[in-house]
């Protein structure tokens, strides 16, 4: 048998590593016969060299069952869930999730938390007095049937060699490799009990791909990978040359999308969202086509039906549900200072990356994994791409801890938006759907 | 200031590091705030990126100067060492050092020892009763500056970093990197206050480098970036395709470096020690020409004032000096077993590799670095490259600890023999010369 170190040697020379080969490389890693620094190489190599999608396949499920797998046998019907590859302003998981469980679906969700420039579903949910996403396994399954959704956090059991993994890539400038990207998500989400995969990835200037030809690369591996897990999976390219909805940060967020559930969200993070509940309806066996399933979101949005989920669930997660008919219980900030436009003119754009590190900065993310988060901080956009500004309308509200923040954002805020003479025009939201 | 983490993507994608750069890198992994697994990270990036000269003298300095850098200004005349990639039967500096110490140039030398199929010098001098090879840098100050020669082990405080990074790359595939052992090379032994180096790049089965072409890149990047490190650099590319001389084992080699002194070795060692003695007196400043060094060389053996320097350094360093007259104080093998040609013919070939391998498995050498040797054990060639031999003659003696191992080695050496119709050219010892 060759040697571990004969492995990364193999990897490093392009050599395809066999499905033995892959689970005993994790589980060495697991149980210390591999160490850090080994399997960092390892990942440098995998960076250089790539991996076949039977090399992902096998990296997928060796770090799906270095942990727990959870068991949503006793939930009835296909469930379904949904993957951002995260974006400035994307709290579409928040809205979703209920929106599509009143439609019928299951959706058990693991999710993450912020980390630069983008926020995470978890810190937007904790913005929601007593909101608890760290259930154990047996209560996430509870509320997966009795509510139909509920949302929680990557557990110490799930998928403990990605979690691993993935701290290693972050530090090691091995994090930008299509392969460990497609593994680390799919493990995270195969963990789940989940039959079928609908994702969301972000193309443009505030997302993780910056470009179409990437985010079709990583969606094109995700989708032949997860088919080849054995999964349904399908996935959207969505754009994300501008902030998705008008607000950034964790309680403007949630606030946002509860708006979105009572049919009164921002046009792009309505499309966004129905645009993936139609997806996540087909996947699910609850409609056969996307006119099919069209007016049964927009019935659960009219009835509400999904905003009821919504309530549920946050009450099943120990948070307050009237949070749902007044987001008047969530945090706010003690400053909000209003950034005027100086100029006047049409928003030709709004820098997705720079609204997103202003939030940052405020508070409302981390530059650091072991950051905590101000739940009330935020960037909320009085104009978007298109709107008409005149001279000193606003173009922004900054919700600020401390009046020296919201100083500090304005100018940085105020230079995320170029005017122009002329009406822009916004690209499409949804821009190509990938499928297996 | 980029991060630690941006240095190893700037090296990732193919950017050069600067001086600056490097330098912070070394110090940082030296204080803990580069973690092993970003340097194992890194390492594997230089393998795949490489770095230019600037980045390995650079590499190499900070390397040098993460311990102690030795003063041998108060020895005077030029000090001049040799460093050999390794081979198998490669006892070349137990020989080589004090014959040009004998002819008035100091030779100041930090070994290694044996890992997998080549030898270590260090492992050979300590098969002399007593022998001392861990002295500390003042000790070896003097005997080099009183006798002329001193050679000792990597002490912990000679290029710290080189000796974590060497361990880092032994067990994150990252050894085959011309830039990483260029910088390990040089720094090592630009660390014992040398003027000048000459190399012995072994080319052939038995050496690091297999094929002329990877023996010339490595040696024209050593003498390329020594001489830009500012030392008088050179390099021969020797043969390695067969073991140097007839002994391959410590006690063994030993004695046969020995027999060099006394005018008795056997010819391609004693070719590739006057090569290299050349060499070395130029470098020296002892000689101008090889022409002119020769002819030194040979009066210091015949006249037997390299034997008595060899004598003299043993003592310096608490061996037994008298093993240089009376070769029987050496430890010897209880079991010698004749191994003999089953067929007649001329020997075309003695495969180095599997001689190596099979000194190792007699107790030799090492397959992990903490394994102890036994000074005892060894091969000997009956028979060399050339050689006619009968039906039954022997083709080489193993000494062993037990009648069992030498039973084991027994078929694996005589498989190493191969036997041709008629007489093989051997190629010349020397290959080329390499000079800035």
């Amino acid at each position: 048998m060759q040697t571990l170190v004969e492995l990364v040697a193999k990897k490093r020379d392009g050599g395809r590593l066999s499905e033995d080969e892959i689970a005993r490389i994790i589980r060495a890693l697991s149980d210390g016969e591999l160490a850090d620094y080994q399997m960092a190489a390892l990942l440098m190599a995998i960076f250089f060299r790539g991996m076949d999608d039977a090399e992902t396949v096998a990296l997928t499920r060796a770090m799906l069952h270095s942990g727990d797998v959870l068991d949503l046998s006793g939930v009835p019907g296909r469930k379904v869930d949904k993957h951002s590859t995260g974006g400035v302003g994307d709290k579409v998981s928040i809205c979703l999730a209920p929106l599509v469980a009143a439609c019928g679906v299951p959706v058990p969700m693991v999710s993450g938390r912020g980390l630069g420039h983008t926020g995470g579903t978890l810190d937007k949910l904790e913005a929601i007095p007593g909101f608890d996403v760290a259930l154990d396994v047996d209560a996430f399954a509870r509320i997966v049937r009795e509510v139909g959704t509920c949302m929680i956090g990557q557990t110490a059991r799930i998928a403990p060699a990605d979690k691993r993994i993935y701290a290693l890539r972050d530090v090691t400038a091995t994090v930008e490799s299509i392969p460990l990207i497609v593994a680390s998500i799919l493990s995270k989400k195969l963990a789940e009990g989940i039959d079928a995969l609908v994702l969301d990835v972000k193309v443009g200037r505030g997302a993780f791909m910056k470009t179409l030809g990437d985010a079709r690369a990583l969606a094109t591996a995700l989708v032949r990978v997860g088919t080849a897990a054995g999964k349904r999976v399908s996935a959207l390219l969505t754009d994300m040359s501008a902030p998705l909805g008008r607000t950034v940060g964790n309680a403007i967020e949630t606030r946002e999308a509860i708006e979105v559930l009572h049919g009164r969200g921002p046009g792009d993070l309505v499309a966004c969202t129905l645009a993936l509940g139609e997806e996540m309806l087909i996947a699910g066996g609850a409609a056969a086509s996307a006119a099919e399933a069209r007016p049964k979101l927009e019935a659960a949005i009219a009835s509400g039906a999904a905003a009821e989920v919504l309530a549920r669930m946050i009450a099943a997660q120990k948070g307050d549900p009237a949070v749902v008919q007044d987001a008047g219980r969530l945090p706010s900030a003690p400053v909000v200072v209003e950034v005027a436009a100086q100029d006047e003119g049409y928003v030709a754009a709004v820098d997705p990356l720079e609204i997103g590190l202003s939030a940052v900065a405020l508070g409302a993310g981390r530059t650091r994994a072991d950051q905590r988060v101000d739940p009330a901080v935020g960037i909320e956009l009085a104009a978007v791409r298109g709107d008409r500004v005149d001279r000193g309308a606003p173009l922004a509200r900054i919700h600020a801890r401390r009046a020296d923040d919201a100083r500090a954002a304005a100018d940085r805020v105020r230079a995320a938006f170029r005017l122009g003479p002329a009406p822009a025009e916004a690209p499409a939201l949804v821009l190509e759907r990938i499928e297996a």
